[in-house]
Order: C-alpha cells, then structure tokens, then sequence
C-alpha cells in the first residue's frame, strides 16, 4: 500500500506526522514523502527540517494521498504542479485525504466539489467557496475522500481509516502502540469548549494571547 | 527559551514533533534540533527523515532538553557523547524531559535516580534497574524532570508543561491551535482498556496483529 504524504515549505509538522506514525506502522504501507523538489522543506513553528525524498512525477499512483496543513498551504493554492500531481494521483487512488488547511488544497485543486469536507476550525468558512460543505466533525468520510480538522486531528482519522482499511484489531493495535489515550490538562481543543477571549483573540488573528500574562 | 530537541536514527518521530507542535508555538521559544551529527536521521516506521541542524557541542546550556524515544532508544544505552552531552545539559536545565523510552536514556545517563518517572507501557518494567521509580501515570513531573508515557503522550506532556512555564491561558490556546480536542474512535490507547488478547500479543513482542485478520 503506497502512501504518499505530501511535504512543502511552512506545513505544520504535526498535520503530516501524527498520521505518518499510525499508518507508516502498517506492514504493507510503503511510506513516499513526496514534493515539488527533493531535499528539506522547513516547517512553521521551530523550523524543523523534513526530507522530501521523492518528487511529484516519481510518483503517480499512490493508493492513499495525504495532504497536510499549515500556513505553506497558501502559497499552493493556485493551480500548478501540485494540483496536476493531486488530480492524476487521485485519479487512481483508494483514498484522497487531508489533515487541516490541507483540505484547502484538495478543494482549489477540484477534488471536494460538492462534497462534504472539514478543515482547521479557522478555516472552515473557505471551503464553500471552493465547493465544499464543510460540517462540523473532526473526521469526515464521503466516499474516499477523507478530511480531518486541524493539527492533532489526524491521528482520529487515521486510526479511523486503518480500521476500515485493516480492521478494528489493528487500529486498536496501533492506538495502544501509539499510546493515544489523551488526557489533555485542559478541556480547550474546540472553539465550542475553550475559553470566549481566547476563541475570540484566535479568531481576530491576534495572538497576542500567546505571549502570557 | 532555548529548546533542545535530541534526533537519533529510528526515533519515534511523532514522540519529537507532538511536544515540537505546541512548545515551538511560544512566542520565546528558539527550537534547535540537536544530534551527534549534523544531516538528516531517518525515523522508525516509513523512514521519514529529520534535520539535525545542531551537533550536541554547539548547543551545550538549553533551557529545555526533550528525549524523544523509539527503537533506536536502545543504541544510546550505553555511556558516550550523548549522555555526556545531557548530564553537561542538565546541569542548567530549567526542565529536562522526555517522551516514550527517551526516559530509559535519561535514566541511563544516571538522571532519574530516585526520581518518579514513567516510559512507554512495555517499557516502564526497565526503570528500576535504572534507578528510577515507575508509575502509571501519562505524565509524570518530579521537580525539574518531565516525563511522558509512549509516543501521543508528549502532546499532554507539552500542554502541562507550557501552563506551568506560560500560565493556563497560553497552553489552552496552543491547545486550540493544535484543535487538540481528541475523538479516538477506539478506547484502546492504554493496556488497562484495549483487548485482552492485543495487550498479550505486544507483550510478547508478537506484531502480527497488525497483519489484520
């Protein structure tokens, strides 16, 4: 089973690897980092590196595509090499996923035209505009098209998927590997649970919330 | 705040980039991803590789060391540069922490003596014998030295961490941020709730469950 992740300059790192550790254990998963180019794209937040090993037209025929988030997915928005590679890869592929704004991506290249989609909470309201319906799930499936909320979120979906694509034995396996029994110290994941100010401060793209008291 | 984050060969990678994700996130933080030499490490799973961008000897008083784990744990056992480099590090650490099986290195460098700690659930029975005391928890402080349970713990980790250094507002947003809100589909992320017979199975180092059925 042929997985291609997509990497590129100012993903968030979490997006692509929270997934990358669920289905990489796999024992059939042949894991492809793919990009534009070889070599190291620089992730948002502390600049970690991640290789890109192989490019685009090395890999055409994936049978699950992941497109992670972060603030690099606006620069791949208009169309280009990257959404060439995501129309002719999911033209044959079993599943066309995505982790965050990495939803924006799939849907300015065309893949979730009417269909039902999630995304980063701050960035739900862009999907109408390019065709889909976002909702308010954490994971969504229609049909192979599957999308996840932001960051953390991927990991949900895809032990989601390994249990279709596998079965509930080795999901389960792999989330008592993982050790994803979460206990979050605070219960702030959702626009729904975290405190008003915060939402609001988050939502008016001031982060000033984040230097502390 | 300088952040050590330590990369080897066939790390865990998601042990690295969960507490990576929401401690990279603060406005203060200056991540160096530190290793015994510059280039890139190859992460247990499907071989996603990780810059090392800071050789242990450039980087010798961060604020905060974090050991991440993985298989690769086992060949940083025995004493050398690397556990010369933390105990140097740790002499002025503010905190000194680690994720899955990187607390068998901090205790092999003779870190946690006495001290309560915690490691990956197949692997907490190796800690006495490091002279560290095991519990049950999914994060474990004990003064300065920080401990998380396997692999998606450092998440929490991370979380707690931050509401102790920053104050709880700044860890609920990043918690926001990362949309950490979790929904796991199944209820199998600690051996006390996944099934009998996959418990037994990964203790006894038998992974076929991961063939499916």
């Amino acid at each position: 089973m042929r997985i291609a992740i997509l990497l590129f300059d100012r993903l968030t790192a979490l997006d692509a690897v929270g997934p990358y550790e669920i289905l990489g254990a796999l024992p059939s998963a042949e894991v492809s980092f793919v990009g534009e180019r070889r070599g190291t794209v620089r992730c948002f937040g502390g600049g970690l590196g991640l290789s890109v090993d192989t490019e685009l037209d090395e890999l055409t025929d994936p049978d699950i595509i992941l497109v992670p988030g972060g603030p690099g997915q606006a620069a791949l928005m208009d169309d280009g090499p990257v959404h060439e590679w995501l129309r002719a890869a999911d033209a044959t592929s079993t599943w066309t996923t995505s982790v965050c704004t990495g939803s924006l991506v799939l849907a300015a290249a065309g893949l979730l035209r009417g269909r039902r989609a999630t995304s980063h909470w701050l960035a739900l309201d862009q999907l109408p505009a390019l065709g889909a319906e976002p909702t308010g799930e954490r994971v969504v499936f229609d049909g192979k098209y599957v999308t996840a909320a932001g960051v953390s979120s991927g990991i949900d979906m895809a032990l989601s998927l390994v249990g279709r694509i596998a079965g509930d034995d080795v999901a389960q396996a792999l989330q008592l590997i993982t050790e994803y029994d979460p206990q979050p110290p605070y219960d702030a994941g959702s626009p729904h649970t975290a405190p008003a100010h915060i939402v609001k401060s988050l939502r008016e793209g001031d982060r000033s919330v984040l230097e502390g008291a």
